[in-house]
């Protein structure tokens, strides 16, 4: 292939989810966290949108963001701000969507104790 | 899409299963636990039930629970009571199935020494 | 589905195999292992055989194992012997084989250093 | 089947890609890495390229390999040199191309803290 061909789907979904609530060790590396990592082999820009679902409340989002050309995007949902911070200690689950195909993986580190942990998962793809 | 198109499959399966024996940190947070993560994305509730698969014995079950509409659970395998509580220490597997499609992916958080260790795979889109 | 649906696939890979070397904590629970969890959903035993294959020698096997009826199996690779044992911390990777069909997830447990290490991922159906 | 068939697909991508920036415990066993793992159950060897996609920059490579007929191949990125070393520290994506049928997991040993943690996914097969 090219390094542009597109590759993946539109659509995907991450049913666990969960930001530890507290952290150990040196910032931003350690701190507790949780990634959906998005990848863009296309030449056209991603339009992406994140809808998070949770256990007690109605749905929230959409989230927006952009994969540009032949790029990853590593993304914190620490770091999610508009329309509203994600709760920490709390489960939730995501959908993603994109106007192009894309792949999409999930990863969390918890260093809630001395020495942290990780684990990482490809999302489902609708 | 709109925030409810139903998404993911009827029946789901997980080979591994294992609840560890003992913890180590604050509960529930840091208590070892083995979790099966449902999402439900459409406009109606699930009706979920588990049964579980063990080495030495006939199949457990069925388990029965809802995911209401827009929601996710979050559900600890610690937490089944009814038909049994599922032994610890001792390797299950499981299969679930929902009247309507839904994502699985399964998680275990294992604290058994010092610091806890998690691990998580999209379950099996049967 | 009734409790003797077959679920799953005739064969599976799993690219990533590895025993780590050594172990801190209680056996068997910490030990250092790799497992090969398979559960048959189906009314018949499941005849199944593992290939492995390395990164400088011809594959090694089959080694061959049953899987009852309505039960799953977690295969320790640690525990296997005939034809011949794993080598421990050497890199392989394993194809799997059932008559029937299964489901497979992989699963190590790495307790090299004070606290141990889990992961797991759903092996890849052929 | 017999122990020559090729399994697997020509193109995968891996969306999480890090080497955490420093590590604990003896070399090479715990240092930190990110690793590749591609089985080739195939009578041919494969040619294998690996093109790194980033966040900032152009994507990459391609990054070259053979994996023999009827072997596995752990690749580390930490090894990776030509045409450039990976960076440290920072996130990428990789999409892996092979010319015959292969397998591909993604595996991670973060050794920043005292006690190492692991993750491990199936790729994703385009």
């Amino acid at each position: 292939m090219s390094n542009e061909t597109p590759i993946g789907r539109h659509r995907w979904a991450i049913a666990e989810g969960y930001i530890p609530g507290w952290s150990n060790g040196p910032e931003p590396e350690l701190q507790s966290h949780e990634t959906c990592c998005v990848l863009n082999t296309g030449p056209n820009s991603a339009k992406v949108s994140l809808m998070l679902y949770f256990e007690d409340r109605e749905p929230q989002g959409p989230y927006l963001l952009a994969v540009p050309a032949r790029r990853t995007v590593h993304l914190r949902f620490n770091d999610l701000q508009d329309p509203a911070p994600v709760p920490r200690g709390v489960g939730f689950s995501c959908v993603v969507e994109s106007d192009v195909p894309v792949v999409v993986q999930h990863t969390r580190l918890d260093s809630r104790q001395a020495a942290n942990s990780i684990m990482t998962t490809l999302a489902y793809p609708v």
